[in-house]
């Protein structure tokens, strides 16, 4: 490949785990060329200290915010807050703006003051953001400028919904999400709820109520259905599996779900539909994911009941954040949308 | 303590981990004299080969279930419908019945055939059995000669339900719980959806419908609220972390279901109130649970939409089993309730 | 049991996993009744909030470390260097002082410093203290008023390695010890390190050489071999398993060293010796130990080579900490040994 | 690339963890067409439902082994002895032939006989076999057509030691190798010693002694020292850890052994070393190395003692035997030694 096929990046604050998944991903990527990494505390130490797993793979060095260059790609990799704030300054350095973070999620300025507890710094500038998720905003993310990548745990609630409610299988009653997440989801920090001893053997329900990314999944999915979220950590490092609790009307049967998903997601390169008679596989399940950018949607029906169990699975850095925002990049950017996004996953894992 | 003050007891079916569970608390009980334990497939082996925590504890050996003697108390940890099969063959040989399996604890024959498949075998002896569960029935234990002990998961659900069923404190609305469960709770039978490569890593859901014990929970619980549950095996051994997703009117608060708990569980031995402002170990973690009779439960609301989110947590082999059975028995014999349940748990764990 | 059975118990540095530890044995033990325990930085606040395994089992609340006061027994728990020099006014508040840390361990001020890198604090007292190891020191221990408490791998290495070296069961080789530890025993102060993410699935070898309990081993050990440790730190929380690499001569076989055990350990309340010929718990394994004080301990030969391989496992915070330091204070004050060590151990955990 | 360029492969024997793994990263390499996976067991079925990270990823179904038709190359991935009792058969049915197992990587028929307890089957096929390890034989590698694929425990040892005695950095004294190694080094088939809860938590010395692979060890590496290997399973499912403790001289230092490693290594695409003396990755270790070619190597020394403790970490499935084997096969059939073997592990993992 000759060099002006490919575009610089520069990842800012890429001494956490969505700015180092971020960085392993576009090493592997032959129209990614990234060409800084900033870190305020690293400054100065070779990226591959940080993620050890780059060792032999990239000799970059961390530069200090303050030094950054201009670049064609700059994705933000801050904490909380710090992109908005701090927006005007990215957007003098790059034409392409990614942010993982959840500052330019949200279209509504009012449920970002709800959501997050203070005014936005930018809401003028919120409208410019696509919502980074493929497979409701592919046509939006061609050519776009401004991708907000989409939230680990929402995107994992979307995706299990969107079809059903973008198609009217679901009745209009209270849907219900549990989250099971892995430790990875709180960064890279250390702290007292991280540390191995208490954590390794716990499942702590860390947000029963209240969780952020309600917002978020309220904003993306269709109709006006009464959304609740609880998350729940486990002793995984990665990952998410979510159980959606819904109800479907009287006489729908297995086939019509089924229907729903093939019609929606037929063409997704990075979804597949896990529901298998037997077997110890026969729903989706994070541990196949590690690494790789499937989302993976089961589901299982009461026909007592009506009710409906549906289940997704993602790698909460791949899909849930840095291969997400590559998928996105790939569309933007007009590149074959799988490029960089390979790996298959592990098994045994 | 004069030998006049035990019972003898025999464990059928001993080789399991509800039936090694028994015996190691047993061994542990001033009033319990465990003196039979019989296997099929380890007859003639010594117990502590089965289970090695026991090394150096006991000497006893397996015998065959034809040599069952008689004893004092007869408790049985058979495979699924075995017990009711044989129940005259035990009656025969001791006063004091309690099986640990599903077999006496559902009262109506149409339901267990709904639930199990096939006719109860013994249908007119399912008015002798309590439904081991001290909580709901400690009156109904007193004296009790049949025991039937309550199931893990129905347990975690029907101890966070309960209070607040009973005192009509949720809406008549759908309650989904959801069962975080450990990998003991299938057995001590090796199969491939327990090998280790397979399992150590995985969120699996196992049943996200159609659940046993539904119907247990359901029979237990006050009121005719529609309950649903789904169960997803963790990474952990042993532990069950149940949360149920209810309903609370307008107008009630925190303080309306401080209060139900407080009122039915204010003298209970083994329960915890457990929901804490700040800190790690905000509510109930079956991490500190191990090896405990403890069910703790907490709660937590969400203002805006009237959900209470109830959790509960326990040893799925303890006060999901083997503790529950005893302390059953405790009652039944009328000695202090919490006599041989004293460990506290470890922390860390 | 009337109180003038019962000594009172202070212990300073409560916060940490050894105190909490030796809290817990403590709130279970018949003659020891804890009155006060420390901490700066948790004062005035419940135990239970940072030991919340033990809800529901004691009202204590922290004190400073100013507001000591007098008690029959004082147990220090604090970090490294503090106990020593502080020494004399624990003296003044107490007869019975019992040290968790490494502070009074070593005999001779020059290994001391050697091995922490700065002089002794109180190198005149070091006299005064008997090596809390019962196995080595039961006779010392009777009546002690001064214990040290050995240190977890030191504990593991010492006592599969005692009486072969005793009895001169092995050649006078190079001795390899391998530790393979848990968490827990870099304590309860959150870390990079111990930043779950990079710590559940990470196998780390933290001490290759050097390792400060070499210098306890070799105080303790019988004659004059080089031994040698590497310590390696597993994704269990609780655990040590340590295997010794050993060297017999031409001609002994399985039964010397049999033998040698069972000579030196016959009469050991918690030792047990691991070695079976079928089955899957065949040498010892800490998996079985946790909350217990036993150390297992196995050994196989390699008859081609005389290669000898020494197994050991005890809970780091049990034999190694917390109930070695009450077996060894059962001792002192002429208790039954076994007191409030009851705890056979879990299985399946 | 053309058609042209692709080699067809067959595996025989594709349901195990070394099929599967070898299918895995055969299906991203330009240069394999894998055409036919065999599985007595699982034939008929997708090659999917046994390896459910290949979903979406191949259309193969398993075909019986009597089914197996030509290839330019044939995998064998069957239980030990299974390859050499049928060497006869699938030589005539491809050119080139990779074996995973054990059964041609010893050269001597007597120290097979010693090893694995019975006559080899072909002991004049032996001298057809290059031992399938790259950096101890790249050039008799290159065109060969019989690669028996090294041990994973024995590479890891291998790897971490050749350099040193190659160059006589060692003195001639016992060599003890410890190796944790995964639960997924025993295989796809369950069994008790693998089911979850006595395996989860478990650390096991399952081979104290004996390990098959010291022959494999013993006859790779230069010189004549005595190699002692010591085997523990640890709660991970890949990855093995092994420390090597050995001696050298008087007046060697650090050094020296980075010196020799850097000389032979220095051009080996796979193997890195990892000595790095500040942070929490200071030296080899598994976590980082899941599904990666890779050999990470580090040491520590003991000035006082002349002890190194030599390190080296592999993922067992990949370095250790599937990715090895292609790494072999890029090196025979004269394609780009690092070929479909890019992937750069996860981190957090």
């Amino acid at each position: 490949m000759s060099m002006h096929d490919q575009k610089t990046v520069a990842i800012v604050g890429g001494s956490g785990y969505a700015g180092g998944e971020f960085l392993r991903l576009a090493l592997n990527h032959p129209h990614l060329n990234v060409t800084q990494v900033t870190s305020e505390r690293n400054a100065g130490a070779m990226v591959s200290m940080v993620h050890p797993n780059l060792r032999g793979r990239t000799n970059l060095k961390f530069r200090r915010g303050a030094e950054l260059d201009e670049a064609d790609i700059i994705v933000l990799a801050l904490p909380h807050g710090h992109a908005a704030h701090r927006i005007a300054e990215f957007e003098a350095k790059g034409k392409v703006i990614v942010d993982l973070s959840a500052d330019f999620r949200l279209k509504d300025p009012e449920v970002y003051r709800a959501t997050y507890g203070e005014a936005h710094p930018a809401p003028d500038t919120l409208g410019d953001w696509v919502y980074g998720n493929p497979e409701l905003h592919r046509e939006d993310l061609r050519g776009a400028t401004r991708i907000a990548c989409a939230g680990c745990f929402a995107t994992s609630v979307i995706l299990a919904l969107y079809p059903l409610l973008k198609l009217g299988v679901l009745l209009p009653k209270d849907i219900i999400a549990t989250g099971l997440v892995g430790s990875s989801a709180a960064g890279a920090s250390a702290s007292d709820s991280s540390h191995h001893p208490e954590r390794a053997g716990s499942l702590r329900v860390y947000k029963p109520v209240g969780h952020r990314h309600t917002a978020e999944a309220r904003q993306e999915l269709p109709g006006h259905f009464p959304l609740h979220l609880t998350a729940i950590s486990t002793p995984r490092v990665r990952g998410i599996l979510t159980t959606a609790q819904a109800w479907i009307p009287d006489g729908y049967s297995d086939r019509d779900v089924w229907s729903a998903y093939r019609e929606v997601y037929a063409q997704e390169p990075f979804i597949r539909i896990v529901k298998v008679a037997r077997g110890i596989h026969r729903y989706p399940d994070p541990m196949l994911l590690d690494g790789t950018n499937y989302c993976d949607i089961g589901f299982e029906m009461d026909q007592d009941t009506g009710r409906v169990v549906l289940m997704s699975a993602i790698d909460n850095l791949v899909k849930g954040t840095a291969g997400h925002a590559i998928q996105s990049l790939n569309i933007a950017l007009d590149w074959p949308e799988t490029t960089g996004l390979e790996f298959a996953g592990l098994h045994p894992a």
